[in-house]
């Protein structure tokens, strides 16, 4: 897969514990199946070679808390040999989202791929939810992603190129960045950006779900609605992010990947359960 | 891409001047952007040969016109160095179609890949339409679809094993492909099997467009609602599938891939209308 | 509600057991709420007694069995004391629906309002569905339905008028229903012609659980899906109805309302089983 | 139509001009079709007075300007002969809504029917949009709306009852209005609450489209989009709302209705165009 990426900007404020960077470049030699063993054998070697050389030179992260952003910059620049910036920013603020796009094009140029991954998560009954706890997620989630596409998307008009892709796991900050995915390719096409979404479905990470479910019920009832029959791994998100930003799909622009089967429809679901029956 | 397959069945009544399997081998030597020279250079090299290497070994056609059928398997031969069979089956006859399956496991054995890519075009004021007409198009491309899915996934049941891949370009067809994709994938991914979709949006092919549209006034206007600013290209169609085939997006399942951006608000077209002026 | 029809036209291959156009006529003094006594006490009167005489002043029913047409068409007039005319009609032959639409149009005018009921049930693991099954299906609900459309849409073109509902209960014919409803809508609004689509969701009737899910697992899990806690009534479906086909919804046109909240997003559902722990 | 409702609360910040309180008493007498002489002469006379009465007893209305919200409430007493409460209101401040609901129930008592309206259009290439014009939007939009609906949603979880409808014309309120909908039914439907989202579509209103599009270019093309041939009117919104508020459809919880045809598929509107031609 062809990167061609120079500079590679990624802004999330869970980078660790989420879909971090670095995964992002080790998708090749990470198992990406679950039958890994009859798989590795079979795999082609100039392809798995290949892999490790499709690489981003310069990676440039920012997040809001300094020494989580170091300890990953760190730990990308072991795995990759690639020099990383780590710029501070909360994206709540708009003033500090220019003052990081000035200083990512000071370091490192007009950024070739921008990834959003800035999340707030609440799993909570509504009628608990504050007004406080509602503001604090519309101002990361939505502001915050649109602060910083708003300030880069300015930028890279002039520089006649880049490629967006936001990752959107929750209810709301999906339908936010359909609503940008397909304005912006709509109106920012023209000037050679592309801008897509990924709708990732659920994930297996560590911590995740034995915070929010530890009874491990919910995750029984999301297993059995996916198709495949398990969770997804940070790998294999990190394959459809490279995908879309190759030059293999320089012509998918405003699309929105939804990864996981989500029941469109109150039929295959039900099928599926008269099948087991 | 890792495409991993040994066998692969491609289904079409249109190959020849439709996504044709030969294309599907070949999009690593192709142009796969708008802007070839510049990419060109910039290729890695040793991904663009793994792209050469990455050959099913074994490709079965099957359509309706045996002198068509012959002459795509000489060329997919030719080009690829592979072995390629072909059986004629009109897939409206749920005989032949089953014989067309016994056929194929014959020679090649359970196919890891199906791409079914039967089509019926009609662009017809409604009110012009024959009953005849109407029912010749649901019976290849609803029926057929049905049929060949039908028979060769009683197969690979057996085999716990396939991936399918169904091309939707008109809109009848695009919607039975979605529900076939997810209520099979919530049916079938028990039996490791995964089902995709994927909605072209418009390609350039040679004869379509001037067949349907000699003036060009429609295809001015398709082009002014893609956000990339042109059409497709059929290597383009050939990346997504190789990568929806390929052990990549293993977890990829009941997916409907929107190549085109298709508007689904008026919203997108309207503010790109706007920023014009 | 102003129905205004001169001529109502019925055609449903399971008129009595599903939703009868009797029902059409005397939702008003039905329940149409959980919550009946209090409900009733609350009626404005001049409206209970409007709807009584909301009435279709002709009627033609089709289906293919004519007994059962028969006794519904009794049924009708004597709750109505409206005239019933009664075809037999098999919707899969192209023929016989031509001399329907000629004969409606002799005994009773061009039609006002037509109702596309036609249905065909399976719920059957895919893997045990023969070909001759699925072509059954397409037969009455894809073709059926079309060739109805057609030979009334051509005729009605010539009157200038005319609303079509169709009602849309299972997956395959819900997408062909929205694929008509937004193509003739765009086609033939221009002929004063309206095209909706109702997806009832699950419907309480008497026979229809029982045969297919005897221990009721099934309808219990439906249940905690639907938000209002409970089936829905054909009275409501009825009120649904007669409220697009009036005059108060001439604007809502190529419009498919889903009467059922179907979980677009695994949020929704998700969400309601942890605020149930 | 039954509204049923004892109290009304009503919430938008530019009622006069967009969807007011007043037009939703009225539509009865109003035009609500093209062919308005024809239709009078036709309409039955009971159901016309029924109309006038179906009268919501109070009505409490809230928005940020104190002197259009006063006009408003003496536009519709004088044509209601309703108690009309007005309540200043600025959505985006928590601690203001929090007041405004405990006034709202001290003066009229848990509302039945509560209509949000909150609106800010932003019609702009995105490029040229700043940071504070975007936060300004989504602070009434979203924050305005969740506050008022949390606020109100909280008390009513008491009352066990509650009818809520939130119109959104523009694109990323369409998209939140969508998810609280499905998110607030699947949740709260348990307590007898309704949510149901209405998408217009270009409705003629004075002002709107002389400021937005002077040429009327934008106009033209809308109306060339709209299956019906023109613009929709207030009554034709205040019609459904009336609808999907009353008994009739006590069933419809956390439905969206797209009254205006949005083209979800690039066919339909093709279809016509080739039609044409």
């Amino acid at each position: 897969m062809t990167l061609q990426a120079r500079v590679f900007f990624a802004l999330g404020s869970r980078l660790p514990c989420g879909l971090a960077p670095r995964r992002f470049f080790s998708y090749g030699t990470k198992i990406y199946s679950t039958n890994t063993e009859a798989l590795q054998s079979k795999f082609f070697p100039p392809l798995q070679k290949a892999m490790h050389h499709l690489i981003v030179t310069q990676c440039v992260i920012a997040s809001r808390k300094m020494d989580v952003l170091k300890a990953t910059a760190e730990q990308i620049s072991s795995q990759t040999g690639n020099k990383v910036h780590a710029i501070q920013c909360d994206v709540r603020d708009p003033d500090m989202v220019q003052n990081t796009v000035s200083e990512l094009i000071k370091v490192a140029g007009h950024p070739n791929i921008v990834i959003n991954n800035a999340a707030g998560n609440f799993i909570s009954p509504t009628e608990r939810l504050s007004p406080n706890a509602w503001k604090t997620i519309t101002d990361i989630v939505l502001n915050g992603t649109a602060f910083v596409t708003l300030e880069i998307g300015k930028q890279l008009i002039k520089a006649q190129k880049g490629m967006f892709i936001c990752f959107s796991r929750i209810y709301l900050t999906l339908m936010c960045a359909r609503f940008c995915a397909k304005s912006l390719a709509a109106e920012w096409g023209k000037y050679g950006m592309r801008f897509n979404v990924i709708q990732p479905g659920p994930i297996k990470t560590k911590g995740a779900f034995s915070r929010l479910d530890p009874t491990g019920t919910f995750e029984k009832e999301m297993i059995d609605r996916i198709p495949c029959g398990r969770l997804g791994t940070i790998e294999e998100l990190a394959n459809l992010a490279a995908f879309l930003c190759s030059d293999y799909a320089s012509w998918i622009n405003g699309a929105v990947s939804i990864v996981y089967f989500s029941s469109l429809f109150f039929s295959g679901e039900d099928v599926r359960n008269i099948a087991k029956s």
